[in-house]
């Protein structure tokens, strides 16, 4: 089995975006207050640097949601290559669920985005191939992460649990489900509480 | 300034307490899976008993809402006294919400039951006057907790994050609001994350 992990930062009251995400807001209305523990904000220490490690470490391949790619909705208009410039972070190939076809997308640094049209499980499939002993990263949103926690294919799920309260947006976790997890390393800071869980049993 | 505690047990999805709560499932359906870790589950270690010493330290007089109180709804019509036996955990004076007037009940270990009805900021002043020094703690349910976290009134904050999803029931965080708080200190079990916030600034 390849090994799949989900990392997400959320707010206290479990949302893992703001509302109203745009081209402006990729993450919602004050999403990136839940990010401000590994972008730069004075008060991270040594807890947020570890835990970012966690969130930078080389996987064989990712899987995202088309709202995490981009903006752009139904046929694709325009010329999009991701959010994040000629070198993603990724360095690996990207698997993204869409409704609409597209050939793939060689970027710099070993990233390519893949486009998958016949959902989750197919995506994933892809990507567990790709990536063998390497791993596979659920990389978001909220969607594809609400799919992955349904389909019971996340074997380790990091959370940064961000003290403020953004009243809305997208949360991961809907639904009852037997999770079957236990923290395992958990570390603080006086942005976040960052907790790995690993599935048991 | 009466130093002010809370401490909630807290499913991974956001509930404190399941749906359907009655006189049966006092915690509603599911409920005391979000507090295994102090109701004896074997899994438990020394987090989860120094967790637990937080939640039974002493405090000066609790704010409770009605419903945690019991599951007697509108006119007083039985004899009710809690659900904690002839001696509940309180050993102080505890001040119940309730929109219908009741004589004060005095229990065994130095718990009394005080019934408020003019609303959380009454009960919470006659608690701080009562308190003094010894400090008040909102004590619950979900209702209660949110006036208190509305009025800003919550100077100690801890949860314990359980890796359970309830699906449904209960919440203590809705809408937009400045917690102005700081994990301080942090402890895990294989059953629940501790994470005790202080206030700042």
């Amino acid at each position: 089995m390849t090994d799949t992990t989900c990392h997400m930062s959320i707010s206290l009251d479990g949302f893992v975006a703001g509302p109203d995400q745009s081209r402006e807001n990729p993450l919602g209305k004050r999403g990136r207050e839940v990010h401000a523990w590994h972008l730069g904000d004075e008060r991270a220490n040594d807890a947020d640097e570890k835990a970012k490690g966690w969130l930078l470490r080389p996987r064989g391949a990712y899987v995202m949601g088309r709202n995490m790619f981009g903006p752009v909705r139904g046929e694709w208009d325009e010329d999009w290559r991701g959010w994040w410039g000629p070198e993603p972070p990724y360095h690996a190939p990207v698997f993204v669920l869409t409704h609409h076809a597209h050939e793939p997308i060689e970027m710099r640094g070993g990233t390519s985005f893949h486009f998958v049209t016949d959902g989750f499980d197919a995506a994933y499939a892809q990507a567990c191939e790709t990536a063998g002993e390497d791993g596979v990263d659920i990389a978001g949103g909220a969607s594809t992460v609400r799919q992955a926690l349904a389909a019971g294919v996340i074997d380790e799920l990091t959370i940064d649990i961000v003290p403020v309260l953004l009243g809305a947006g997208e949360r991961i976790f809907e639904g009852e489900a037997a999770l079957g997890i236990e923290p395992v390393e958990v570390l603080h800071s006086p942005l976040a509480t960052h907790i790995r869980y690993r599935r048991v049993g």
